[in-house]
């Protein structure tokens, strides 16, 4: 350990690490005004603790970026490093309001809950959301929306001065294997993303306040979905509303935030044919249909053979399921195994690269499964050398490797946290739902963190290592996994960096 | 599914996959002389159900060695589709004794029972064992001990006109990824590996019958544990004895059998430098002990403090998960969450590569392992371009990529097998721990089908399925892969097969 911090972490570039904090840290001083403003309307006296917090954010801030970068080398592990501390920053300073505030009394709450918010995972420690006040709610869904397009995809996004090593930042931000850049210029392309975002947003929310929702919850539940997070302001999620069409409008802008981005800028640029030969997003729209006939039939006889409804609250969840965001419509814990099972694999699966959504992402499982099919073929054919294609294109296999490498590594990081997470002596099923709702960034398992059920009871020791995973899952892997190495045994020096590294993904 | 079997199935070597199954009919047919001669013994009246799969064995044995192969090119697919269909084979005419003699009164459940013994996994359909007669049990048995270093590899041994493209079958059959000729003759190979098997039966027979347990007792747990099945001939398992010699003497066999066999080989031919310095055999007895003494200190409380037995329980069963063979010293699902999770990933991990064991391997987790350790190496260390090295060798890049894609269909197929399982209705804790236990070649899993528990409330669909899942493990997935093929849409046809395939693993 002493060995790697001594002739590791002083090659890194520091200064430059420093700057991509201090820019985080002024960001989110920004964006806490916000819940400052919310707290001001409602006069519920909680401005004060997100004001310290603001301040200190700041004068933090303000310190970092003064640092001077002596060499302009930059490396895609000093954009791991950035981001990997960049979220546990965030997510730090973002936890401290609830604990000010007394919202939330243990400070391993209120990182686990600001993780959780942040990674867009939506599992929480609360075991009533309701007595909150609004400025906590309102920061807690705020989170979400910040956490599902990425806080430094913001900053690139509002910053003039970015170049072309930002491409490590975002790469090691944005989710799924097939970030690419959208325009030449990686500022434009963060803006444009973000552009987006909030286009569909604001839809979002207006079709909400055309069904008479308030404001307030209109504002929290579309930043829930918009991020595929989660957190709900009901103790019941959206089935408080007991509103059909609010779960009808909820579902579509789910499924939409689980597609991959560049699908809607291919639209606004009229380039139809790239969304239609898409295969991710035919996968993905598949899968959904597939689970939402599954689970329809299986729960008709639950809901006295009412197909719309059946139909309707299958959809729901299928939706947020898939799209890792976890909101519920009903308690889907008391539906029948194979429904269940469904959705616990849409779990593992998860939504589209460049999305918001979590999880493994449809685009590597589709890779994966072609990867098992061409190896059959080679074993039937040896003399017809394949190549795995997508959307037309050849996939490097490299590129194929290193997919496998990920769900590997994912698959042996579960085990490992199961492992952890079984100290509880909770059941087998609350065990390994926890674990993998929280690295797919899902939120709700089942048994006793089950949609009706939270994360309260869990040990302190627990709290944070499932924080861990929801940042392994939000930051896929490597850039939490590089600060873990130490642990791990990864201790290996080199002596030389002349050249950049070509990584990939 | 037409296209396929018109376009692929004559392409293949018919007469060869005919050669062969032939002869593992015969074989079979001679193998089945043994439970008739116990039911003379014991004059309980089964042996004329064996006598007539003994016959039906040897005229269709007897016919399909008869057909002469046109051409002499033996393909990797054709290996493959022998052992695929020789397992099924085996497995149906093994299970038809059990409903001939009525021992079994469902034919899916004698052909469930029977694979479950020939891939010797030791799940069993079965609810009360203590009535079966002597015939029945000890059949039961042997079929593990046949299926534990593998059918075609017996004929191997014990045929003269076998040459280097048994290679292919070996390959098929034997259990692990590092499998490789002991000395260049295959069929020496073949015989020396099971003379080292036949030896340590002998001697794991002969400890049991110092103990006083009586002779078709010690025979029939040899069998059990020298296959890694673990069929028990009491209901309660090896518990049953409540006798600590007899436990302490099992858990080193079972240890000792999950143990690479080349490693006996080279201690017979006094190469120890090979043995200390394999890293699987390492692993793999680090990972025992780290097992050992975890559940140790999880269980203590629960047996007063006594140490030594406490020490006792959990070796066995850690011996027991770890190689895959089932057996149970005590009803270990009543153990803390923590100890059960650790028997629960053992399941997935599994024994040594070419030893008698199932699961995923050791070796193949160490190689995946190393993998991801190497990819953190490079992200930190771009210039470093190092190899996976295993006993000091350096392993191919292919031969990770095939572990990594192995692995990756393993997880792959068991999400499709929960799938399917979950039609049941079973509780989560059953359906997960059924389909692992089922594809690792384990036997008992938690819930309904715990280690007090058994698989007869499963649907028949879910026998086959499971049946399925016990065969795809045994064989590591390709051969019955194959087989399901035209289900999987892999129909692709190529029209010259003139090299042969060199396929690595």
């Amino acid at each position: 350990m002493i060995y790697y911090l001594k002739h590791n972490l002083h090659k890194l570039n520091w200064a430059m690490i420093g700057n991509v904090l201090g820019m985080v840290l002024i960001a989110q001083a920004c964006l806490m005004v916000l819940p400052v403003i919310v707290d001001l309307i409602y006069q519920e006296g909680l401005y004060d603790s997100y004001l310290i917090v603001i301040g200190i954010c700041l004068v933090l801030g303000y310190a970092l970026t003064r640092t001077r970068a002596k060499v302009n080398n930059y490396f895609a592990k000093d954009g791991m490093i950035a981001v990997g501390l960049a979220w546990i920053v965030v997510s730090f300073f973002g936890g401290l309001p609830f604990y000010l505030s007394g919202e939330i009394p243990s400070f391993v709450d209120c990182f686990f809950e600001a993780v959780s918010g942040f990674t867009t995972t939506g599992s929480s420690i609360l075991t009533e959301v309701e007595s909150l006040k609004h400025a906590t709610l309102f920061w807690r869904s705020f989170t979400h929306w910040i956490g599902g397009m990425g806080i430094l995809v913001f900053i690139l996004a509002i910053l003039p001065k970015s170049n072309d090593r930002d491409m490590h930042i975002m790469r090691a931000e944005a989710p799924g294997p097939t970030i690419g850049k959208l325009v030449p210029r990686m500022r434009q392309s963060a803006m444009i993303l973000y552009t987006m975002y909030m286009g569909l947003t604001i839809i979002q929310v207006i079709l909400l306040l055309i069904g008479k929702m308030p404001l307030f919850d209109a504002l929290c539940n579309t930043f829930g979905s918009a991020g595929t997070g989660g957190f709900a302001i009901k103790n019941t999620s959206i089935g408080a509303y007991n509103n059909s069409y609010y779960e009808t409008i909820i579902t579509i802008f789910m499924i939409l935030f689980g597609v991959n981005f560049n699908m809607y800028y291919f639209l606004l640029i009229k380039d139809f044919k790239q969304v239609f030969k898409n295969e991710e997003l035919c996968a993905y729209l598949g899968v959904i249909l597939f689970s939402i006939v599954c689970i329809t039939i299986n729960i008709l006889s639950m809901y006295n053979f009412d197909v719309l409804k059946s139909i309707r609250l299958a959809s729901f969840q299928v939706g947020s399921i898939i799209t890792t965001t976890g909101y519920s419509s009903c308690d889907y814990s008391v539906w029948p195994q194979f429904s269940k099972m469904i959705l616990f694999l849409l779990t593992v699966c998860g939504a589209s690269a460049g999305s918001t959504g979590g999880g493994v992402k449809i685009s590597r499982l589709l890779i994966i499964v072609k990867k098992i099919k061409l190896d059959i073929q080679k074993l039937l054919h040896p003399q017809k050398v394949e190549a795995i294609t997508m959307d037309g294109k050849v996939v490097d296999t490299e590129v194929v490797n290193q997919i496998m490498a990920y769900f590997c590594s994912f698959i042996i990081i579960v085990g490992i946290l199961l492992f952890l997470i079984s100290f509880n002596n909770f059941d087998f099923e609350t065990t390994i739902t926890s674990v993998i709702t929280c690295i797919g960034n899902v939120g709700p398992g089942y048994g006793l963190c089950g949609p009706m059920g939270n994360f309260s009871m869990f040990s302190d020791f627990s709290k944070i290592v499932l924080s861990f995973a929801m940042l392994i899952g939000r930051l896929e892997i490597y850039p939490i996994i590089i600060f873990l190495s130490p642990v791990l045994g990864v201790r290996k020096v080199s002596k030389s960096f002349h050249t950049r590294n070509k990584r990939k993904i």
